[in-house]
């Protein structure tokens, strides 16, 4: 499961300035996305430095061939949806060439130099058409902190360890980063009111979680067996799943979240490999004394052996004020993905255990990944308990929830020794008042 | 919002063979959906009796024009999603104009007779593209019967009266008509079992539903009030939401239905539009002494005046026996339309009011639409008490849930004197044997 190769190798340099020692997308990463550049037209990209590389014109200068022409073919169109469904081998092929023309020394510079834009005039869109949107919630910390707000003695739910619980969310809702959310209106009812009411949403709620994007697929009736998972997923991003804490109480029993959660949900914009992230692949943290051993169909050696990730999850806020004073953003959370109760390939089998079907550009996302520290909470519900103990701004201020003006950044980073660190790039959006 | 006009007139007789008295698609029905006719390409069509009109050829023919044509040139690809989207004004007209091309003593006859193909030898596909998919619980005595198996003393919960429930569901699994369902398996735990354990489903049931689909639709951050909701619905189907009440007792809690309810729904391909409805609005009823008000953000006078539908729903069973024993279907409930707490311009009014965005083709089903009596209810787990009251069968045999080889047929019907009947058609499928 690893796969690592020369193109993780850390001692490899970019031509493109910039590139070498970003904390991004260094030459190591090479994320699939979709962009416009000033005044032209969506097209395919891919992220080097503060740099992207248009697919497409790569393609037609006829510096592809093979497996990695027909994955750039496949990315022809206005969404990466095709290139997803072609699974691993012309994605790993189109990575391995990337590497080789984008490299220090490489013979063909001169002719890809030109098919570089700056990223800072472009426009990033959502990199696929996604057909059905599913929200896990595996980080187990954060249900153990949500469960304990309702239940101070028995915070997790029976099913929590033997389940990958996971429910349907909206895919017409979803944004890349960069997109502002409007605070929404909606009904909720205080606890010592009498009647519900209805108007915007006072404590609203940013949830820290990782996107994965489903690649090929399998027929309805089919389930795709948990040896087989990693086949299926095309690669990661990072999910801000927005919640509106006061509908959500009002609203969730009997059948789950929905308007609390459908108003937006915003993604970092790059589809990160599974072959970029190989070098950050951890043993699952073996489950405490005492915890039931999974169902069969939940497990498979390799997926024990490296089917966690590290990586390193900041959830970071500004407000007009610290940006007023000149002041750098507040870190709310310093969390980890090694913080996920079941993996990813554990959601992929459990999700198409009774057949139900994933298509390219489907995304599944983990759920909030808290650690198990106040400094490591993937919402404010949990970092502020309930919103009973706010936290303390340089600026002066305190924030229970997310007020308006606010914007909240989220990233991720594979920081190991002996290798490039590898980022996902923003997830940022700002919050909009609500319409009166 | 009656808006009856001459397509209505019960006087009409059509020159198509068996149209006229047909109990679904009559001359004052004209259904549109997708079908394949043998060895042809997927097309859209009108359902005219026992044949289906072939829309494009229609078209190419020079039998349309003005709006009428706009809306069969939307209809021009492989979905009717670009039809949905125009609106009500090009779908009237073109309604308008097949009554009169359909109509005994129409001048066109010969040049439209040809265009017909005889339903009996075409595919019916998925009339549109669905994006998203939502699942209402609107369903009140359906609520009532579920709650009292949990809850016998307080079986509603107490937002139910102020919320149109509603939660997302699985669009990927949806299928037309006459396409089996596979029995899926998954995780369950009996309540005296000391852990869970997979396998097939032992409790699969049905779900007696209407589905919507969405015309129009509107921006994200930008709600639909109330009184302009009836623009934003394109039309109606019949939905099973198949059910496995096993895997999903054990799975609901805390995030609502996932797998029991995402390896299969079957809708009918055909999409009743609401000007072939008019005849069939009824005011909502009266809600019940001490019930709350609704919020204003869900009241609207000309929605209370008519926004319910009479509709007789039909249930039935057919399995092997009852086949071989040449006996006819067992009819498992007769239930209406009218038994929805809140109307469809309240689900499309609450889904959008936190900004949530419609997209054309997205389909919301009500929930399972129950009558108060036993022979009424939508679904076996209702219908048999949680399993403890079979049904008993002609051919002798007894049901508590859904077994291999069954089939369940939904029919939903308007009927009013001095009206045409109008019928949604079959949506049928059998269920199939778990994969072991």
């Amino acid at each position: 499961m690893t796969g690592l190769d020369h193109t993780h190798d850390a001692a490899l340099r970019s031509w493109v300035p910039g590139a070498d020692g970003h904390p991004d997308f260094p030459l190591q990463n090479l994320p699939f996305g979709v962009f416009s550049p000033r005044d032209g037209a969506r097209r395919a990209g891919i992220a080097i430095g503060d740099q992207i590389l248009d697919l497409p014109a790569l393609l037609a200068a006829g510096l592809l061939s093979g497996e990695a022409a027909i994955a750039a073919e496949a990315a022809g169109g206005a969404d990466l949806n095709p290139l997803l469904a072609l699974g691993a081998g012309p994605r790993r092929a189109l990575r391995a060439r990337l590497s080789d023309l984008l490299r220090a020394g490489s013979p063909d510079r001169d002719r890809v130099a030109p098919l570089l834009h700056a990223a800072a005039s472009c426009t990033l869109h959502l990199p696929a058409r996604i057909g059905d949107y599913t929200d896990f919630y595996v980080g187990i910390h954060h249900a153990e902190n949500i469960g304990k707000q309702f239940r101070p003695d028995n915070p997790l739910l029976p099913n929590y360890k033997h389940v990958p619980i996971g429910y349907h969310g909206r895919a017409s809702s979803i944004r890349p980063s960069g997109i502002p959310v409007r605070r929404p209106c909606g009904q909720s009812k205080a606890p010592d009111a009498a009647a519900p009411s209805f108007g915007p949403s006072s404590r609203l709620d940013l949830e820290l979680e990782l996107g994965v994007w489903i690649g090929a697929g399998n027929d309805l009736g089919t389930p795709i067996p948990i040896g087989r998972a990693q086949e299926h997923i095309a690669g990661y991003c990072l999910l801000n799943d927005w919640s509106a804490r006061d509908i959500q109480a009002w609203e969730y029993q009997p059948l789950g979240p929905f308007l609390a959660k459908n108003f937006a949900s915003t993604i970092s914009p790059w589809i990160v490999t599974p072959e970029a992230l190989a070098p950050f692949r951890v043993p699952q943290a073996p489950r405490p004394a005492g915890d039931p051993a999974p169902l069969p169909y939940l497990i498979d050696e390799a997926d024990q052996a490296g089917g966690a990730f590290d990586l390193r999850l900041d959830v970071l806020l500004v407000t007009p004020s610290l940006r007023e004073a000149g002041l750098p953003p507040h870190r709310i959370s310093a969390s980890n993905a090694r913080h996920m109760y079941w993996t990813v390939a554990q959601m992929v089998a459990h999700h198409t255990s009774g057949g139900c079907n994933l298509q390219p550009g489907d995304l599944l996302g983990t759920g909030t990944i808290s650690g198990p520290d106040r400094d490591a909470c993937g919402s404010l519900v949990e970092a502020t308990l309930g919103g009973r103990e706010p936290i303390r701004l340089a600026s002066g201020e305190e924030r229970r929830f997310l007020e308006d003006g606010d914007e909240i950044v989220l990233r991720a980073r594979g920081i190991r020794e002996g290798f490039a660190t590898v980022g996902f790039g923003e997830c940022r959006a700002a919050i909009l008042g609500a319409i009166a």
